[in-house]
């Protein structure tokens, strides 16, 4: 029997089956500076341990999608190495606060899946808890992925798609015990917006660009521990469908919110990921912008010192993003368009 | 309003004006590891915490250029977004060392100003300190830029010109308190070669070549949070004057520091920075080398354990430095010369 | 007298001769967080430190080959700066665990030499010893190299040529004190396969490939302060004889071992280096493949919890490894074969 891991064809996928995954990770402020040397990111939560500990922290916390990158990239051995697309996510929640010497695990249960209409693939759905080493959750999601059959003449299952909300429900964010935004301090964050100035409907270009190189992208997409083969193999993809590696979609999200700290400086969390969309392959050499749009904004129950809005990130290569570009007049998204993400963040209230 | 940041234009620096930037940043041995990955540094002090702490060090202190950059990334956002022009430094000096786990902050007060005679852009000169999270003084200098008017129509301000020491004064250099070089064990950090083997008008060829890659000063430029545009979007660039990616100055000056370790085993501290040129720009591809003159010796007061040399380092590109190019007949520096550097350097004296 | 480090020639190297390394150095999270980011390591036992501690280890601690990067590195300015082509490895142990915050130095021992035909070129052998802190060892090997001689007309000195084991002799493997496998995890490791699931003869195909990049064989070798200047100087290459950098030969080990983990994922430990071979120069822009084969397979003295498994791994250059590519038929290794690494690893055995 071979020895080497060919991954999992959909008939693999039993409903209810649970996947333990591989390699349990130890991050350390050595991934964190990694993190930094990537993307750029400046949150004053996230770079320095005082500006932490003055809100309750014990020091400063992991960004939240690098721990959302950490716990994906187990999955991929197990869930997507045989996949063809990355179709969807939901109902994302981040938990308690990741700090350096923590360790993370992931573990998936199948909640759904379907055969598509050609018969050669199906579609699975997982659920994903990444836990820290005292099991409490850190980041629980769904994704959905469409996965080859290993032999296409095998029956269809019964199919099973699990009903998922249209976003995370605000009353389901974690915002870490302990802490609180009331001394939250805008001079060292960077900006004085705070929740109370984002309106629904309000539209920010993030300005900057960020090039990709084939060395950050890799460096990256290892660093998580994710094993997707198209990231990675110039030799055969020069023969693939793109003759380029492509990048990591989650590479493309950490881009994203870096370069939206331009106008948002004071996004503390992301509480909840309600859907994300790798609209078009990313390759080396393309410059990503972004863009936001508030899609709501909700006051956290019980709480005066923080709030919440919801929001559309879009990405886009090599084109600005001034213009808000999106979708064109048949509704159909741009080809220039990279990354479609509706997501929560938590942001300091005024008091 | 808009909530991004569109940077500070000459018309918004007003003489004594304190600019406290944002995102105080707490150090980690993960900087340092990439740092060494970047750069390739060798010197024991910094390499090794037991060569460190027989020195009276309570670890392994991070390389000076390192905290100079740490501090000097928090200020462009509020300093240089808007610049034509870095026109120079002057009265650098390193303060108290910086460990792994401390966090540094910057602040700037504007102390001169002057209108060009375009009448477009005007020259800012700010003071610059960082400190680490108990107040002390890690890093300070002087910079001025040339900064875009917002209006070239408003009024000239009166003009205000620091006066500034043509070199930092070595009584003002500091030595870490408790710390001794006497024990000094230069088998260990490579070289026999003290402060009194080197003469002055002394020239050193640091023979060693290093060629950049795009991927390495984006990553270096994101590490220290600086955030000038020009050094990360190719989209941008390709209609830019160069077409290229700008590297950032003090990436050549960390690269010129790291090669300058040949020949400069024992330079364990960059005592002051009397003033810098960015001479040319630096593009990925460019292959960095180095070579140094002795331009003063001075003993340092009340020490016999350790004396100081002011350096001039010139860095290169796409030339070796075998010849020391420098200037050209006329006393205009070569093209190729894309770093004069005038700082002051530590070295353990022989007993 | 010149400053810099111009290495050492043939004659400067005496029988017996002890070389004191410059540079000791203290690991960090840093160091193993880019060893991530530049080979995507995934064995748990590196990756976690409760996975680690379960097992008797203090921590998490580091992969073997890295350990032998950062020694080899330091042996470079004073053994190979004058190479002409590194011959070969043979006797190498592994020795202690090296934790983040170990101080690793490296001395190595002339144990022969020999005039080559020429006249013009010399081999030297040398033993090289890494210890940590308290002096324990944590690498150990034999290493041959042809060195320029300063002058071809210095006197040919006595040829000794150290008799050298064809394989390193499993009862003088160190496993580390206090480590039982017993209760090893192999649901968090990624695969059931045990010592004793491999055979003799046993070939296998490790699947994946990984481009190499400029900027992360550059990062690696500067990580590991390897100063050889064929990796660094594109200046210098472009009229060298191949034009290129050359990537670190102990780069392509480190990726291999790391694609190994698909088909090897319990070698927890290099025990022992018994050969290694850079057959053909490595690129940027190569993508390396691997595969194993299983050459002994022996029990460890005492000790039911581990056994031990001697593999030639193979890398090659744009060649997927399916049909275990190796030799022609005349017996010469491929020209695209980049490594044969002969080599002891330690895997759990089942109880």
């Amino acid at each position: 029997m071979s020895k080497t891991n060919s991954g999992h064809f959909f008939e693999d996928f039993a409903l209810g089956q649970e996947l333990v995954h591989a390699t349990p990770r130890t991050v350390s402020t050595g991934d964190v500076a990694l993190h930094t040397a990537l993307y750029g990111p400046r949150l004053a939560l996230h770079a320095s341990t005082p500006f932490a500990q003055a809100l309750g922290y014990r020091e400063a916390p992991l960004d939240d999608f690098m721990v959302f990158h950490v716990v994906f990239g187990k999955t991929v051995p197990d869930i997507s190495l045989n996949a063809v697309a990355n179709l969807g996510y939901a109902r994302g929640r981040f938990g308690v606060p990741v700090y350096p010497g923590d360790t993370l695990s992931a573990t998936s249960t199948v909640i759904g899946r379907k055969e598509t209409s050609s018969g050669k693939t199906g579609v699975v759905y997982v659920n994903t808890v990444g836990s820290n080493q005292h099991g409490a959750m850190v980041c629980d999601y769904v994704r959905w992925v469409m996965v080859n059959k290993r032999d296409p003449a095998s029956p269809a299952p019964e199919a099973v798609v699990p009903e998922l909300p249209e976003r995370v429900a605000p009353e389901s964010f974690v915002v870490p015990e302990g802490v609180s935004f009331a001394g939250y301090d805008t001079t060292r964050s960077g900006s004085p917006h705070l929740w109370d100035d984002y309106t629904v409907g309000e539209r920010i270009d993030h300005v900057d660009g960020m090039t990709i190189e084939e060395a950050e992208h890799m460096m990256a997409t290892r660093l998580w521990q994710n094993t997707a083969k198209v990231h990675f193999n110039q030799y055969e993809q020069a023969s693939g469908r793109f003759g380029r590696r492509l990048v990591y979609g989650g590479h493309v999200i950490s881009l994203a919110r870096s370069l939206s700290f331009n106008g948002l400086e004071n996004a503390v969390r992301v509480a909840g990921l309600n859907g994300g969309l790798h609209c078009n392959p990313t390759f080396a050499g393309d410059t990503i912008h972004a863009w936001s749009e508030v899609l709501e904004s909700v006051p956290l129950p019980g709480r005066d010192d923080v709030g919440a809005l919801r929001l559309r990130t879009v990405a886009t290569k090599d084109r600005p993003c001034g213009s808000f570009p999106y979708r064109d007049k048949e509704g159909r998204i741009l080809p220039e368009v990279v990354l479609d993400l509706d997501y929560w963040i938590l942001l300091p209230r005024r008091r």
